[in-house]
């Protein structure tokens, strides 16, 4: 099986050109299969405060109306995405941006309304892995914003944590994958400790552990879900930590089962 | 040689959300191979204005100065490409939205600064057919904007009727093209008639005739350049007229050599 390595970036990544810049050479530089995911919600906030569109945000899941569904399309797939491809364009990385709409490549379902109605977020249906694989052979790099469609026309904003963990399990039946989570801390964080100091290895028991002594933040929390579901369903090697770690020798937290 | 459609759809096609939604459904339907080309001047300028971002035109081509690009890769890269590409899907078209940056379809140079510096303008030096091939033939239907990179990781406008015609030209050499422009007429007017009869036929004499009787309106003089140009560069049917000239009945106005 050929190796395949699936890389999301952070908010925080992305904001800060230099760190980018950086990231985006390494990238670039990775001689296997690599597909990047990113989203952009703190530039999609921003828009939308510029815009005097209202932001509502629960537990972490923007509430996508349709003004915000539009800024969302302007900054994921216009903005943020057209920039980084050109980018990596210039580093002799041959990448296409692809939203779930173009080629079909990510359906997904509009969240059903039950306490709260998420708006224009849809949950994952579908991955076409022979779109993927299509670009893959022919040394195109797919580089995919936090956008799905519903196949009936209605775009959807959808996780990008989400997109990336998806998208692994889904190439583990054509490839060997790796996940990689990138942003701007080194690792999981054990906020217990005063030095910050990061989880070098989460497993199913310390994960129990770390969660009911709430030394991880909550935030980090669906992440790693995430991450262990991704390994529960075939993806080899989960890592979390700096965009400094797809050179391999960062000090990173690593998920295994 | 198989048959490709190279159709442009222009800015009063896509602010009319039923004409648009009409010309989708026909485009969608269309059974030989087949490219969109897309702009959104009017919605960049939309945006440009809620943004506070100044929008200076000369001569039809936007000034594009680093927010203006960055305007503009939202709205064409983004919103207009994306919801396109999402109602295209729901129609059964295989969609894919692409920048000239996206698997390096579209290189350009940006434009030297002479009595006007035109900013972040390309124009066109290669189009990438391999690509397009590669798409088309896997029963892929990409939808262009108006954007193109200079290949070092620069993003650049540049003008949507220039990119259909330049495609139509080198896609030439693989395939027998058609060049559709569509916009809100029926087709190039006599603006000298009271009655503004479309011009069914235009010949090089006869266009050497319209423009020094200066009866052909100034904008379209351009993009009738354009179609001589692609006719006399290989592609085989240049037309101007309303996006219902895709259905083949409706009255338009042909350019032939």
């Amino acid at each position: 099986m050929n190796k395949l390595n699936i890389i999301k970036i952070g908010g925080n990544v992305i904001e800060d050109s230099k760190l980018l810049d950086s990231f985006l050479n390494d990238f670039a530089s990775i001689k296997e299969y690599k597909i990047l995911v990113h989203g952009g919600g703190k530039d999609a906030s921003k828009l939308a405060k510029k815009l005097g569109v209202n932001t509502n945000i629960i537990d972490g899941r923007r509430i996508t109306d349709s003004s915000n569904l539009e800024i969302i399309t302007m900054v994921y797939g216009g903005k943020i995405n057209k920039f980084i491809v050109a980018k990596l364009q210039g580093l002799n990385c041959n990448a296409i941006g692809v939203s779930g709409a173009d080629c079909n490549s990510i359906t997904a379902v509009k969240r059903p309304i039950k306490e709260i109605d998420y708006g224009f977020v849809g949950d994952i249906d579908k991955i076409n892995t022979n779109i993927f694989k299509l670009l893959l052979e022919n040394k195109i790099t797919p580089v995919c914003c936090a956008i799905s469609h519903d196949g009936k026309g209605q775009l959807l904003n959808t996780n990008a944590d989400t997109i990336a963990s998806v998208l692994a399990i889904e190439l583990s039946k054509l490839y060997s994958v790796s996940l990689l989570y990138c942003f701007e801390k080194k690792g999981v964080l054990n906020i217990e400790k005063s030095d910050q100091k990061i989880l070098e290895l989460i497993t199913p028991t310390s994960y129990i552990n770390l969660k009911s002594k709430g030394v991880i933040n909550s935030g980090m929390i669906p992440k790693i879900d995430n991450c262990f579901n991704a390994l529960k369903s075939g993806v080899k090697i989960v890592k979390i930590g700096s965009p400094k770690i797809i050179k391999g020798n960062e000090p990173h937290t690593k998920v295994v089962l």
